[in-house]
């Protein structure tokens, strides 16, 4: 006898049929000398009832308990009015049991199944097969497959040829830290697992293939701030003779039909804004435009004050004086915006000025705030002239080095309007463009932005006048606050790459330990090309709404790197080591 | 301007059409006057004129070089029936062109694209951007992805879920080394990368997904025989409340499909054959039934002769003694029985005994050989008459104990059969079933035949009373000799696990170190399950009729776990080995 449906499944058009289930007994009651289990499966759960009529049945469903795996076969029948379950999708049915088998039995679960928000998430990872049984985890990990296999269609059908790259390789420079692997063969020398199949790719389109993807496991040994894993999933996408513009388009596309097909979402046009702008106007490189509050500049309103705090900034070119205004603000206690002064100093300021907006009509006399008699009247009212206040406002302020007062109130923005609710919309995609090639290194030279294969827009003597100015040919695609995905068309020209390693300043020598063979590739015909990569963690967890990327990741690690089910890493023979020609430090053998 | 068309896909319907292209210089030629390109796309070639008339364009066209990087515009025109071109997809047209635009120039190739045949591996490897340039290999690789494509989607359909598993994991025991990751954060504890995703998809069954797959990325650290990659990928599927049956109809529809989808070929139904049969007919697991060679026994014809060599086997429960006929054998010349001879004794084989019929109606008379004499005339008439020997025919034969003799001949009749052609189709699937679950471990113990997860098909009791007998619940598929996948119905009860650890001799508290956290999952109500990996590289080897499964895998490894392109593995800085807290021995830091 073999299962004929899946539990969930079971709709009142099944009414009359026999059919056998197979599946995990999620609850079992016993109610006026009758068995109801509700029995589950990864499509849903449906109320199967044993009486005493069945006798064998009955002692056997009596005797089951949470968690037990069964094997019912029986006939599907409506349930009566009174006892519909609107709340289940197989609420209108339930299956009257005529054989039962016990397929296994199971040990009372180390937590409850449906009472997962009060479980801590280290006892949740250590049985992270119970954990996945629930509803909410078997859906986000079936999207995460739905959506696997419409991106893949999607560039299949687009052209675009699945090519796996090593997972043992050389070190790249991504900037992080690389996971190494010992070689048995070769005594002394390591693999490095690769941070993004950057350079691969990039091969690939030196050899022709002309359109590559991957869904590409990709591995950094960082320090796990809030939400980074050891290893995670990147949609890698390069193509040849493409410029900004083409691959833009294709993966709008491609984003586009996931939300539609999966969420029933139409993301609409995304708008294209320089990394500039987005600095000014956001104070972010990847601005959540979920929120319609703007950083305005008032700099050249405050030149002129005896305010050191505003006009020392006010009058520093490097640095920036940038008021956000927060409709409904003024309801803000004071608690609340010590909370916010706190939370800005995370980023560097160091402090929060406000004023809050009670009745503009009133003059400055409508205004609460400590630093109107510093601002003096008139430049207070001119601020809040430009910023177009209105009553029921609080406008905050920052006036330090450009990074700080973007970084602070580009968070702050964030923050209040999370707090106050102030989206205007539930999904805000945009891309970001132009940004600067290099940044400063805080040791008077540039370190690249992006990596050091991102074509500038600039022709090579441009760049070589200018390095600091140049700007790139990169490109994000951000939703909702978070960056999606980011790309750069290439450089495919020996001399351009030259040069930018000359900005960089790695010499010779060190070009060709380090990157040898992609200048060796540049020489012998490479195409113009460029490409973008999706984080397919994050991507799952902003479409289910998930609190974190751990929970869209079947067997995820702890933020120290562990694997708490596994007991990954563990301890290694020493014999395994000798054969690896490594030992251990001594600090390492005494801990 | 941009590309309008692949160069390989124009065709006639295209004549008179202005096109822009993208490609590569595959060959310049200078006739009359006129210039010739070739012109590359991952699609094909097509042939682009440059006359003089187009004056700017024909300079730059004179000026290319193989491997040039050219952006080409111009209008599509019959080519004069003298000069079609039969053998190119694109031999009944050429484009005239009027734009040209150099893209990229390109220095002298490394060795020739065309004439891959004479240039050695290592080149090819260490140039792999120039190798994958090449018609066969861009061929590969784009059957591989549209392979993967294909099963893919039949797995989506089928309802199987996509799910990741981790790279960075415990050790598990698959029986090969495992290669080994230092954690920084966990000092002297490290990370092991999977052989096979086996252990996380039993676990997704606990977790309740019921049909999962993977194509995943699996690590051996093994000394490279043959054709074997120290990062290969494997088809992983697993599915709970199924049986052998079910698991062996998914999948052999599934390589069905592809066969007939990618090759147009009709694998037809796949024969079962027991491990028993399948080793004393063709003396392997694997048989390739392309040959319809078999092995013969022919132990009771040899008990009661003098003739120790084979009386002395035939005498011995633990030997076999067997003949292969090989039709059309006779023809061999005695330096070719030699090299036989020699072959087989990699196998351990003493001796190759042998006889060629010549004239069967003249008995032993027609009969040549030097072993008619010890085995006496009626002896030798009673083998040639069951295994119905005919004219020009030889038989070959083993005697020596069960592995060696099967080997030996299993080996030969593959051997033989290649060198005679005697193969009767193109294409031979089958099952091999009912392996036995142990095989001795030569220490006086047993060891599992596959991996000590695999369900044995007899009770609890039964494996206690007679371990040694019991058969197992696994599966191979076989595909000309190659062993395309094997899987297993894996154990689900507890009691029946840990029977065989019991019969393995793994006590309790090594039962618990290395698989506590499956011991876990099975007590918390495992469903009954089971599953198949198939090797993707060798899939992808034999329907591409690939020498090796380098050549269908974009940047391989050589034997000895090198990548010659990147240089990897590499030299790494003590400060980074300082950070995972390990350091070199001195014999690796000598070299």
């Amino acid at each position: 006898m073999k299962r004929t449906s899946y539990c969930g499944a079971l709709t009142a058009a099944d009414i009359g049929q026999t059919v056998t289930l197979n599946g995990w007994v999620d609850r079992r009651r016993d109610h006026g000398g009758v068995i109801f289990i509700d029995l589950r499966d990864r499509e849903g759960i449906v109320q199967v009832v044993f009486d005493p009529d069945a006798e064998h049945c009955f002692q056997l469903a009596d005797s089951c308990r949470s968690e037990y795996v069964l094997q019912v076969t029986g006939t599907v029948r409506a349930r009566s009015e009174a006892t519909v379950n609107a709340n289940m999708n197989t609420g209108a049915v339930e299956v009257y049991g005529t054989e039962l088998e016990i397929l296994n039995s199971a040990a009372t679960p180390p937590f409850q199944l449906d009472d997962h928000v009060q479980v801590g998430e280290e006892v949740r990872l250590r049985y992270r097969y119970m954990d996945l049984r629930r509803e909410e985890m078997q859906k986000g990990l079936r999207l995460r497959s739905a959506v696997t296999s419409t991106i893949r269609n999607f560039l299949h059908d687009s052209g675009f040829l699945d090519i796996e790259t090593p997972i043992m390789t050389r070190a790249t420079p991504e900037g992080a830290r690389d996971y190494l692997i010992p070689s048995r063969t070769h005594p002394g020398k390591f693999f490095a697992m690769p941070q993004s199949p950057q350079l691969f790719k990039q091969l690939l389109m030196v050899a022709g293939f002309d359109r590559y993807y991957q869904i590409a496991k990709c591995f950094r040994d960082e320090d796990l701030r809030a939400d980074r894993q050891p290893e995670f999933t990147q949609i890698d996408i390069e193509a040849s003779f493409i410029d900004e513009a083409d691959i833009m388009a294709l993966t709008q596309a491609m984003i586009s039909a996931i939300f539609k097909q999966h969420l029933d979402v139409e993301l609409g046009e995304f708008p294209s804004i320089t990394w500039r702008d987005a600095m000014h106007r956001y104070g972010s490189d990847k601005p959540d435009l979920r929120l319609p509050l703007e950083l305005v500049e008032i700099k050249d309103l405050l030149k002129d004050i005896d305010f050191k705090v505003f006009s020392g900034p006010a009058n520093d070119p490097a640095c920036r004086v940038t008021a956000l205004k927060v409709p409904g603000g003024a309801q803000l206690s004071r608690k609340q915006i010590d909370d916010y002064t706190k939370f800005v100093s995370i980023y560097g300021a160091k402090g929060l000025a406000w004023i809050k907006v009670n009745e503009l009509a009133a003059g400055v006399d409508g205004l609460q705030s400590p630093i109107i008699k510093f601002l003096g009247d008139q430049v207070t009212l001119d601020i809040m002239a430009r910023l177009q206040a209105q009553d029921g406002d609080i406008v905050f302020f920052g006036a330090d080095s450009f990074s700080v007062v973007s970084e602070a109130l580009g968070a702050l923005r964030c923050k209040v309007g999370a707090d106050l609710n102030l989206y205007s919309c539930d999904w805000a995609p945009l891309w970001v463009v132009d940004f600067p090639m290099f940044e400063a290194d805080g040791k008077g030279g540039l370190t690249p932005l992006h990596h050091p294969f991102t074509a500038p827009s600039c022709s090579v003597e441009e760049l070589k006048a200018d390095p600091a100015a140049a700007l790139s040919r990169a490109y994000d695609m951000v939703l909702n606050g978070v960056e999606l995905g980011g790309g750069s068309i290439r450089i495919h020209q020996p001399t351009m790459q030259a040069e930018v390693f000359e900005v960089l300043n790695i010499g010779a020598q060190e070009q060709r330990e380090k990157f040898g063979f992609l200048l060796d590739a540049l020489k012998y015909g490479a195409p113009p090309h460029g490409g973008l990569a999706f984080g397919l963690d994050r991507l799952i967890m902003l479409m289910t709404g998930a609190d974190s990327i751990r929970d869209v990741i079947a067997f995820p690690k702890t933020q120290s790197a562990a694997c708490l089910m596994t007991d990954a890493p563990g301890a290694v023979a020493n014999e395994q080591l000798r054969e690896l020609n490594i030992r251990l430090r001594q600090s390492a053998t005494e801990q």
